[in-house]
């Protein structure tokens, strides 16, 4: 079935649909920065990147309110015997921050109403300051997100009744529990018939769409039979078309208690044609099930069914 | 199909149903205050008006208090120069600042039981209005919202077979990532055959509900055959009816991890009969694809099919 | 359908199954307290029930501090003047605070290791309750609940080809919008055929089950024909039945961003046999549509059909 | 139906699949602890650990602090008075405390830039981990979860046409109400006809998988038809196949205002062939309905249908 949604001409041979953090390869541009929503980026970045930006402020605000004090004058914060401005600078940061944070020592504190109205306007603002990180860092913990470990090669596996089938094996790296897992696989490519390129998003029929529990591995198989595009294709064939297979996983994760989304895509290069999957589990003396994902990647050559 | 929750009989023509902002149109009268929900309103309104208003109510609240500490005598929180009222309001203001927000630098401090009393009150309430800021703004970032841009106009398109088609386009504004998109369209128009006017409103079938990924434009087109309202309909006669397009948009959402919904309509006036869309990306020299979001609404005149 | 979930043998006429707010009339025992989630209670009382919970909280763990300042001596916080044993306890009740809060002046300050030791555990333990109590409060304002109202009484209210049909109607008392609402409503009554009586619940089939849009006023409607419960049954046998309907609503809700539900009973007291809502809304002289609250029970006379 | 998702070989005889407490009964290894979840391990341990873990990684942290103010020289603090390293070393630590929570009562006040400096950092380290420990904090509290009682034993009991039936009873231990409750149950048995052991998954068909609302007790009740695994089995066969329950418990709480889930599973031992449930509620002399927890387990001795 063709998707209008991502459905489109091409003049050129293009980048994966999917990158493999499951981000959509596109550039959106024409629209105003102020569209973007602030919330939204500092949930995503990395947390390193969420430290730097909020270090880099706290400095900012400070060292603006640091020159507030500076112009006020220092002596108005307590502080008489700094002479030099550096001196004079550090200790305004310090009493700013001591403010900011709602320490107060007190051993600097404003006198006068200037530096007065500018402390209780730094303060309030720490206050509101604290409670926004406070939120975006829950945010930012509470997201709830999957973390599957895909096996790094699709497999051309043989099936029953002398069928192969493509396959690709999940795992969850989590220690939360995940159920009632949905697989939903596409196949993308670009279809030269036509003169003018076109895209196409077919949806691969699956061996089975849905577990109800995941504690060890799931291996997905779509079988080659008639109705799958992939049917007397052979692996040039594919690669002429650009192949590529979109994945989206789904399913209740336990700790979150909510639904969580994985995607990932293989590219043609990533197929084995012929091979199968060597189990990633096995049971210890104790009777206790183990799951080594060290193994997840790991298959063997067989001739293609 | 009739929708008994929003059917009616008018005596005169009526507004739109949804505005631009996707509320409804609806005065509500006959409610106590005390029903309505303060958070709610606390979450929905602009940032502008919420930081005014949560200002407005710190100013409040700490003038109180200095007046309180004022009629105790402000000699009793260490501060015993300041002569006039000013003076006495203004530094009375600063010490309310430093407990509300318990910086509490301690050049000024409660002695006394009444100064001390009073200034415990103060800081267990800045200690609970804090609590309840942080909640209120935490409530306001991640309450999840599609941000979707919708073409100006809607079009009568032509479609396969001769027939035509009521199309609009969408695309995604925020960074995150949308899928498991379903729309919904209803049309309601005033059916003026019987003497009391009824509102009706008509679900419209779709050529494409659902499409799993949403990375660029998705174009939603209702084919206009024999089943559809539109059928044989002329410009002039939608606009009789007082026709309007209801439209609903729901997705996953996956940086807020949650299904998110976005509401719009179109007036009659909005449809451009006899138009299609243009192109609003492109695949860049690099093969990566761009989205145009300047383009969206971009369409060229086409005699209908 | 019986509800094997629900369904149980009575040797004595029962009190209604939902009370007005919603809960179920079901009296639990043979739990440990410790099994009652402490949260859930938090989150569930009253806001006035809740902030005497927090101050009686504050008031006790402070009075506890205070009286362990008192036995290390107050002079250990810098505070040597106060003889009398009240007077020793306030102040030590005023440090208490100021190191719950943090806000800390520093006119009172810990000396000596006790006092250092007492105050840095108070300081740390008001740390964690402000973190417990901001938690608490976001819980509070953020749990998603429908607010709808719903006509004093029930009707039995003729409907088309000479039926007649059980209806209610509701609307939505939040500025929130609700869209997709579904509609579910069970009678309960008592079948007293056997010997011993039994309580069955019986789903009703409604006119219509779901609405995409709720702007206004919706009328559940339950015809009464060969399938329906109440077929050929009159005022009394109902009574006789001590028939009861529950009935549960769902939606989503905008503003909460999530699914909300609501649930209500009508006993047979509260069913008018034989009359019609009149319509609660009307369009305004500028087109704009509007619901009045006070006229959703108003309900007129009428021959049953 | 076969479920790849766990389905495995085995060489031995392997211990429950799903513990008491509803957790997968699975190691898994291979897997660097980078790639586990801080937040989520903070989320599902016990509170006593929670805190241990908080107050242990509060005591680091200020003993750190507590060591570099020593080597700055504590006189930098303020005191001047403490001779023998320990005094010193507690007195920094109460410092550090005064400086992490911002209490900063100044009677300790950093003076010159080392000190100052080392003292800023501190309390915005404080300030981050305050707001990281309310957000843990509300995840803790926030996170929804069904606390259901599950029948000590699962019984084989008379059904009606002379069948037997499988069956076990649940109910709510919350305050909460639980609605739309849905249920289902997996057979687990070790399939020892092939030379290697297979373990099969097999979805047993239910009496009732829905209930609407969930006030009292539900039984879930497997017939035991042509259709089932345990069509005329023994209790000894059901042993042989080393026979386990899986059971999965969803529905909506309506304090959390979620869907939440629970597992629980029967091995053969916990199932007691030929007894049937004795009622665990009964309607008072008020009329209230009155639900007894420690009669849950109860059930009487019959021989089997």
């Amino acid at each position: 079935m063709r998707d209008p949604g991502t459905g489109t001409e091409y003049s050129s041979h293009s980048k994966r649909v999917i990158n493999k953090d499951g981000s959509f390869n596109v550039k959106k541009t024409g629209l105003s920065p102020s569209t973007r929503n602030a919330y939204q980026s500092l949930i995503k970045m990395t947390w390193a990147r969420f430290f730097l930006v909020t270090f880099a402020f706290l400095a900012f605000v400070n060292a603006v309110f640091a020159l507030l004090y500076m112009l006020i004058g220092i002596e108005q914060l307590g502080e008489t015997e700094s002479r030099n401005l550096l001196d004079q600078f550090l200790y305004a940061c310090y009493f700013s921050f001591q403010t900011f944070t709602t320490v107060g020592y007190g051993i600097y504190h404003p006198m006068g109403h200037l530096a007065n109205i500018v402390a209780t306007v730094e303060s309030i603002l720490g206050w509101m300051c604290f409670a926004i990180v406070t939120g975006i860092l829950y945010g930012r913990f509470s997201k709830p997100s999957a973390r599957l470990m895909y096996s790094e090669k699709a497999l051309m596996a043989p099936y029953r009744n002398g069928l192969s089938s493509l396959q690709f094996r999940i795992a969850n790296m989590r220690n939360s529990m995940l159920m009632e897992m949905e697989a939903t696989v596409l196949l993308v490519m670009v279809d030269k018939t036509q003169r003018s390129w076109k895209r196409e998003f077919i949806r691969l029929h699956l061996e089975r769409e849905y577990i109800l529990f995941f504690p060890l591995t799931w291996t997905i198989v779509h079988p080659i039979d008639e109705k799958s595009p992939f049917y007397q294709k052979t692996q040039k064939d594919m690669e002429d078309m650009d192949a590529e297979l979109l994945i989206r996983i789904k399913g209740y994760d336990d700790t979150f208690a909510q639904t969580v989304h994985s995607r990932y895509s293989y590219k043609c290069a990533e197929i084995i044609w012929g091979a199968k999957y060597t189990p990633a589990f096995d049971t210890d003396s104790n009777g206790d099930i183990q799951l080594f994902f060290d193994q997840i990647h790991e298959y063997e050559r067989v001739n293609p069914g």
